[in-house]
């Protein structure tokens, strides 16, 4: 078993994900998030939220639809570029995505795009199909999804979902500046959901057609970008190791080669993480966006989103510092992060702010009803500050096993002794130590624990 | 100029929300929400997840995907009964809705997909179009919106977007009951994303073709649906009243008639709001939907979704229990009941815990160093605990007029006092009195106020 499998067969049991539509067969590459996971899910956003937005001065979040304007899309460059080379086993007609093809069985790095380079490798028998027949030669396919969103007062009818949860920002940049009365350099973050017609989606939460992507576009003038790009690589980076408390070893960076940057990026670098055997993957894109977007939408949009510096009264288009990041990536790395296999346990060793419940409260037994009374008591007054979990059923030793495996940090247990002194113990996750405590102590404890 | 009027100019000045893709014209009834949207967004969903999930050890919350498998919505009904009465003005060609024609010409509320009923009126001369024009005859129009979807490993090529957000919850029944070890009755919230092909979107945030729904789906025994629905219907009031702290005599009850109510649902009750020259509307529907859903999954499924008590091995398929709730109307709601025309100023009487900056804090003038770093001491340190804003444009009166239209609920002034005994002055935003207190009592003092 791979660990990819184990962490899937996790998710299903103990319901982080599972797999959308199961009972009609399924959706191929699409997922729901059930009770666990969706805690994690939000918990994510929350930490994100704090750090991208509420801390700072200079960062709005906004939160933005998903249809947008259909021209939004040509403005961007989407519906001209935003696809993937087609190819197709000449004996089964599955089809495949050329440069994917050519990565998996060659480690050649292509452009999504680049249908020439695909053609000539097949055309030199270097990439087959993965059931090892003939492709046929790679055809153009836009990854846009199109809708059909009757706006039926209008003649107005093809629509696309999102090809990419930024543009709302690029879109508000004017309306944000404006409302907000804000100078250059600020930033707007969202987080939102995206679509693609992915090919070959797979690998769980790895790639899906349907997904989010947590976004801040931070807006320079164009001789501070390099200045903020350096300074967003180390925001970035220490979101990864400092605030989702990643093993530092299990992170690098990458910079895109000339090959695979996007034709207006002055730069491009990626946080990879190291998802065992599967390797190196990206989990975070930053770019130097240069003024292509704002420059591209006022000349599609024929609105001047060119920005005047009210002192100088320099005129110009701000540069776009970008930080892109998956949050079913951050959700799919913090599992592969925190999974761990000890001698008679795996524990999921989540940072405590992320952990779906903070804390699990057990009666010793379940048949003694004061000692429930009293566990319940503690219970509910937990509760209405941390995501709790309370838990009767079998030994406390299965008890522990069952927390450890969905990351809570700590269990409490109510026994005879708590009747007597109002004291329970208190066990720690990692270390599987235990502790007397007073009932008074257990909220203070775990709130200092989960600050961030 | 209407209430609505005057709280769409506040949304777009004051960064609440935005009309979408304005800068090519606009998306008809498509907003996004903008900085202090986002905030107020935020709150409310923070709020709803804290009081439906986190806080009850019944309900646990999932966040399932847009797309789902198109057999889905056979089984729902959606494809077979999801439509309106679409009729067209025969001048201008104009379509509109010949159910909320009638409503609104007529006062009368019929069923959306009832043809019938809407050819009576139309050949009786009782309905017209909104330009006095005559309507032709009704065709049904299904509100699905379809999405292409390129699943292209397989032949599975159309779906929908979800006409309605609860589905995922069927779906996943199953499997939050068996991975959450969980017995009957319990229930799954959850908050999404719904797309309807509205033909008439309209009155801002209320009626928009991409939306989300805030559920709750209680699974119980059928003999304790009654007791269950009743229960219900006081945690939902409650949301509004205490929760949200809407004036209780904008709220009331409205029980669909037979003619209104799904063919499915037991009983169906509203709640409306006031919404002032709009009238009374509905922002939440509480159903008992009986077994419609899980049997019907059942069936177009071929998987068993039935349910066997563990103790008394009765088997019976669990009756549903259905909070459905706007997120937007949510939103809405909350700013007509908190929009305050006072003599000289517009304030948003929000709860702190909703309000989208919890404090603002000034220098008393901009131009002297000392004051103004102090200042920024004091806000650097209370922004890592709440959402807050700096001002220092303008005079004093000024900038509590522009927090007090946002619904800030206490304002921070550093002055020349400020410096020699680290006092400020606290304003209070609803009673528009100051106090004079010390800098470390601020933090606790906002805590307490924001406190649930």
């Amino acid at each position: 078993m791979t660990k990819l499998d184990k962490i899937v067969a996790l998710c299903s049991r103990r319901g982080f994900v599972y797999q959308n539509s199961s009972i009609y067969g399924g959706m191929p590459a699409q997922y729901d998030y059930g009770p666990l996971g969706a805690e994690l899910r939000k918990n994510i956003y929350d930490l994100w939220w704090k750090k991208m937005v509420t801390d700072r001065e200079d960062i709005f979040g906004i939160d933005g639809r998903i249809i947008l304007h259909p021209k939004v899309w040509e403005a961007s460059g989407h519906i001209g570029g935003f696809a993937e080379a087609l190819v197709e086993d000449k004996v089964t007609h599955k089809r495949y995505s050329g440069s994917k093809l050519a990565e998996e069985q060659l480690g050649l790095v292509l452009k999504d795009t680049d249908l020439e380079a695909v053609n000539k490798l097949i055309a030199e028998g270097k990439i087959k199909s993965p059931d090892n027949n003939e492709l046929s030669l790679a055809k153009k396919f836009n990854l846009l999804v199109p809708v059909q969103l009757g706006s039926l007062e209008d003649s107005r009818k093809e629509a696309y979902l999102k090809g990419e949860s930024c543009q709302n920002i690029y879109l508000n940049f004017k309306l944000v500046l404006e409302s907000m009365h804000k100078n250059i350099p600020f930033g707007i973050a969202q987080v939102g959901r995206t679509f693609r017609n992915e090919i070959t989606a797979r690998q769980f939460l790895f790639r899906q057609r349907e997904f989010d992507q947590m976004d801040v576009e931070y807006f320079c003038h164009p001789k501070d970008a390099d200045k903020f790009y350096k300074e967003w690589k180390g925001f970035r980076w220490s979101w990864y190791e400092k605030d989702l408390g990643i093993t530092k070893d299990k992170l690098r960076w990458y910079q895109h080669t000339d090959e695979e940057r996007a034709f207006y990026a002055r730069d491009a670098w990626d946080i990879q993480f190291n998802f065992d055997e599967m390797g190196w993957k990206e989990i975070e894109g930053l770019h130097d966006r240069s003024d292509y977007d704002l420059k591209q939408h006022s000349k599609f949009s024929g609105k001047d989103l060119s920005y005047t510096d009210p002192l100088t009264k320099e005129h110009y288009f701000p540069y776009v510092i970008e930080s892109s990041s998956g949050w079913d990536r951050n959700f799919l790395v913090l599992l592969f992060d925190a999974y761990t296999e000890e001698k008679d346990r795996i524990v999921l060793k989540l940072k405590p702010v992320l952990a779906p419940y903070k804390v699990a409260v057990f009666p010793l037994v379940k048949n003694k009803e004061d000692l429930v009374n009293k566990a319940r008591e503690v219970f509910d007054e937990l509760k209405l500050k941390f995501s709790a979990a309370w838990d009767d059923r079998g030994n406390i030793g299965k008890r522990y096993y069952a927390q450890d495996e969905i990351g809570t940090p700590y269990c409490i247990t109510i026994d005879y002794q708590t009747l007597e002194d109002a004291t329970v113990t208190i066990r720690d996750r990692d270390t599987a130590k235990q502790e007397r405590i007073k009932i008074s102590e257990i909220e203070p404890l775990i709130s200092k624990k989960i600050q961030l």
